[in-house]
């Protein structure tokens, strides 16, 4: 063991400040990633100041960029000074058939998440990324693509893999229309994601001082949907609709809003049960659907693809120290588009 | 014009008797149908019984088959005396991008319905299949495969394909696991387009006495759901759930027997609005879909596949004068599984 300093709330909704803790040394197929980069994700803010997963003192954060300090015996791909990344899980059962498909956020045991969570060989209660350091398999850990800005990147590891996921498993590309709904910490990585893999994207929002930003994200139209016949007049437009507001949108005006066959997924999950017409799906053999992150080829992937299009995310970095801040300022939506935490 | 006679209400609820009415003769593209059978489905009740349509008098019934009668100058590829098949779609507008796909059910403009439809050409009140005869454009007429009983055939054309698109479009094969949920009119189908798509089959039944039936309709195995344990015990089984019900059923236990990527399928259309935990379908990245009936390859594939494997529906064949009686017990599920009225 040895030891590193978190940024902690000690109670549900207290301020963030440093705290001293325990990692483990490095197993065999460890990874010791000094954490440069953490974003700052809706769930944090819940596990933080609403105690959503009542663990305290937590050092929450689940999408980090970071170097290599030390590998385990085991590890032949990995060196230290490598750029590398992690995401919201740090290990999964492995044997189980999402598991071997690739699927490790749906492993059947549930995967550990990368705070909160059960270690599977201590028991002992895993701590996040808003770090100095963390002690992750090699499995789950990333070679960070080169000329990807670590800044940038970190928000890639939750926000972007929610995002590419569901475009990537429900085949976006050219020919295909996809509306993205809500312009913030996962909709402007959705924009981008969308228009890289070819398909004709649409920002759906009701801040319209937020359409320049859309466009310049890459979107090919802006919809404002604080015009209750604005939605009306985009009929059977959409094959795809990217939620990422996480909130509880009335769903039957967007169902209407999508074509034969068209998919509504919901990236961002409401706080209330989802409340529907089932004629808004039956009429055109509509969906929807539910995503969660992604496993690691997935992942890889998108950091791939991530790199080739020079995607990042829009970041406003700050210290530990104004985590808090970061926080209570992301529950109002006053980021464009996601806070990450530079370490010091 | 011409008189036929069709059995139909006179208002809502209202015991159904025979009326004469008048037929369009057949215009360049029609076929003229001399219907031999019709199956009673739950939308003729409600149609009949509760007057959802509004149209009274109402001849209802649309999934039919027939002799051909006579046909217009410009049909080529049917003749006088071929058996054939009406399903509950009489024309679309053919111009849109559905209809040009072959999903004309998805008709932009709307398709044209069996009955209570406006003729697109003349603008009158379409009406269906419990009549001697029907005048259809060629298109929506289909020959009827050698070897398939007319009157099990009957169902084919509504609780058939309506269970079949799905399957289908889902990708339903070898090495899936499909749950049918009731056994009725629709789910008996559901388990023989299933099992012969070489799917497993596994029939989801409330009945006891229901479950040798299952299998012998070619269910490899039953779960019964009255018991409140039993979906627990099938977690992550299924692939794709056909829930033929159209009861509003509690949707998240039946969510959690669905396997990564699983759909829950609506092929019965529940009288009241969804109720879901959008964390049901986000871990394991789930899908509700709904489903309508299906355009014209679709249908002849069906019957083509359904004239393959010897499918049609158990059906309890009754003459018109029982179309009251049929709709009354269907009401209460006292058929196996599908009434067909056969035309004097």
């Amino acid at each position: 063991m040895h030891q590193v300093t978190g940024w902690v709330a000690q109670a549900p909704g207290a301020a963030p400040g440093p705290w001293t803790f325990d990692r483990r040394d490095p197993r065999p197929s460890d990874v010791v990633v000094r954490v440069t980069h953490c974003g700052v994700c809706a769930t944090d803010r819940h596990a933080l100041a609403a105690g959503d997963v009542g663990v305290f003192p937590l050092v929450a954060g689940h999408e980090m960029t970071g170097v290599v300090d030390a590998i385990g015996d085991d590890v032949r791909d990995l060196a230290v000074g490598d750029r590398v990344a992690v995401g919201n899980i740090v290990d999964s059962c492995r044997t189980c058939p999402p598991c071997r498909a690739g699927r490790e956020n749906d492993c059947e045991a549930f995967p550990t998440l990368t705070y909160a969570g059960a270690d599977r060989v201590s028991g002992g209660t895993t701590q996040g990324g808003f770090s100095t350091e963390i002690v992750v398999d090699r499995h789950f850990v990333y070679a960070l693509p080169a000329g990807l800005d670590p800044a940038g990147a970190a928000p890639l590891l939750c926000a972007g893999i929610t995002v590419w996921s569901p475009l990537r498993r429900l085949g976006v590309g050219p020919g295909t229309t996809v509306g993205v709904i809500g312009i913030g910490g996962l909709g402007h990585l959705g924009i981008r994601f969308a228009h890289a893999l070819g398909a004709e994207t649409v920002a759906l929002t009701t801040s319209e001082d937020k359409a320049e930003a859309a466009k310049a994200l890459g979107a090919d139209d802006v919809v404002l949907t604080r015009d209750a016949d604005a939605l009306t007049r985009q009929a059977r437009r959409f094959d795809v609709l990217l939620d990422t507001t996480g909130h509880p949108l009335d769903l039957d005006p967007y169902l209407a809003t999508l074509d034969v066959d068209g998919a509504y997924v919901l990236a961002g999950i409401p706080p209330r049960r989802l409340d529907i017409d089932p004629m808004s799906l039956v009429v055109g053999e509509k969906r929807i659907v539910g995503t969660g992150s992604g496993g690691v080829p997935a992942t890889r992937e998108m950091l791939d693809v991530a790199a080739e299009h020079g995607i990042v995310a829009d970041v406003e970095v700050v210290g530990p120290d104004r985590l808090g801040e970061a926080l209570e300022r992301l529950g109002r939506g006053d980021v464009r588009f996601r806070f990450v935490v530079e370490m010091p």
